[in-house]
C-alpha cells in the first residue's frame, strides 16, 4: 500500500508506532456498538499481532488535518465459487467528530481499489441491521447487503468443548 | 494438520491431487444452494489459489470407506476486540448420499480442536437464514447464529467502479 490522498483526507498504513491509536479507534468503535466490555485487546496484543512475524490482519489509518480520525483493519478471504481471494474488511471506525468529511467514503475507496489491485473477486464486511444510515452509505458505494447469510460463533468455552479439548 | 479418524470418518488435508474432487464438492454445495451458474471455478485455478506459492485457505477432506465425501476449506480471520486471530470456515458440505454418518460433525469438531491449537479467539462461519436444519446442528455444536449482522459484497463492475479503476 503507498500513502494516498483523497481532498483533505490523507491514507497511510499502520506502523507498529500507531498501535495505542488503533487501540482508540478500536474501543471507539466498540463503544458506538455498545460492547465496549469486550474489547481485551491491548497495545501488545495488536503489536503482535498486527505487525510481528505473521501478520494477521492490515490496517489503513485516515488524517484529517495531520490527526488520525479513522481506520479501516482488513485481511484476505476466499470464494470457494471463484476460486479466489477477496478482501475482507473487519472494522471501519471514524471519530464521531470528523463525520460528514468522506473519511469513510476514501477508507472504502482505497480498499476497492486495493481489492482490484490484488486480483481479489469481492470486497466484503459486515454490517448490523439496525445502522441504518451505515447501511445506506454502504448501498450508495455500490455495495449488496445480503439479507439471508447469518453468522455463527463458537468461542471461548463452548470452543474448547468442541474441539474436545477441555 | 495431521490426520485424524473419528468412528469410520477419517480427515486428512487437501493436496494438489485433490482439485478434482475439490471442485466436484464445490458445484454440490452450489447446486444444493441453487447457486450452480455462479461457479467459475476451474481445477487450475483451484490449484494456484489453494496449492501454488501463497495458499489463499486450506482444505479438509472427510473420507467414509475410502471415499471422499466431504470437505471444509477455511482460513484465518481476525478479531479487533480479542487481538487475536480467528478461525473461518468458508464452506463446508457433505454428499446428500453420506449424510447423517458423522462427517459434518467430524469436520467441526476437527477444525475446533485446529482453532484451538492455533491459538484462536473464535471459530466462525455463515449459514443461511432458511436453512433451519443446518441451524439446529450448528446450536446444538454450540454455535451462537447472531441474529443482526449482514454481510455486504461489492463485486464485479461494482467494485472497479468503487474502486475507481473501472
Amino acid at each position: 500500500m503507498t500513502e494516498t490522498t483523497s481532498s483533505s483526507v490523507r491514507l497511510r498504513p499502520a506502523t507498529q508506532a500507531d498501535v495505542d491509536t488503533i487501540l482508540g479507534l478500536i474501543r471507539g468503535l466498540a463503544e458506538y456498538e455498545n460492547l465496549l466490555d469486550r474489547v481485551v485487546a491491548t497495545p501488545e496484543k495488536l503489536a503482535d499481532t498486527l505487525f510481528g512475524a505473521h501478520p494477521a490482519a492490515e490496517v489503513l489509518l485516515a488524517e484529517l488535518d495531520g490527526q488520525v480520525q479513522g481506520f479501516a483493519l482488513f485481511f484476505h478471504n476466499y470464494s470457494t465459487f471463484l476460486a479466489q481471494r477477496g478482501l475482507y474488511l473487519e472494522d471501519l471506525f471514524v471519530r464521531p467528530e470528523a463525520r460528514g468529511r468522506g473519511v469513510g467514503k476514501a477508507l472504502l475507496k482505497a480498499l476497492a481499489e486495493l481489492a482490484v489491485q490484488r486480483g481479489c473477486g469481492r470486497f466484503e464486511w459486515s454490517v448490523l441491521d439496525w445502522n441504518q444510515s451505515a447501511i445506506d452509505f454502504y448501498q450508495a458505494m455500490g455495495a449488496t447487503v445480503m439479507p439471508d447469510w447469518r453468522i455463527c460463533r463458537v468461542t471461548g468455552e463452548a470452543l474448547t468443548r468442541l474441539g474436545g479439548v477441555a
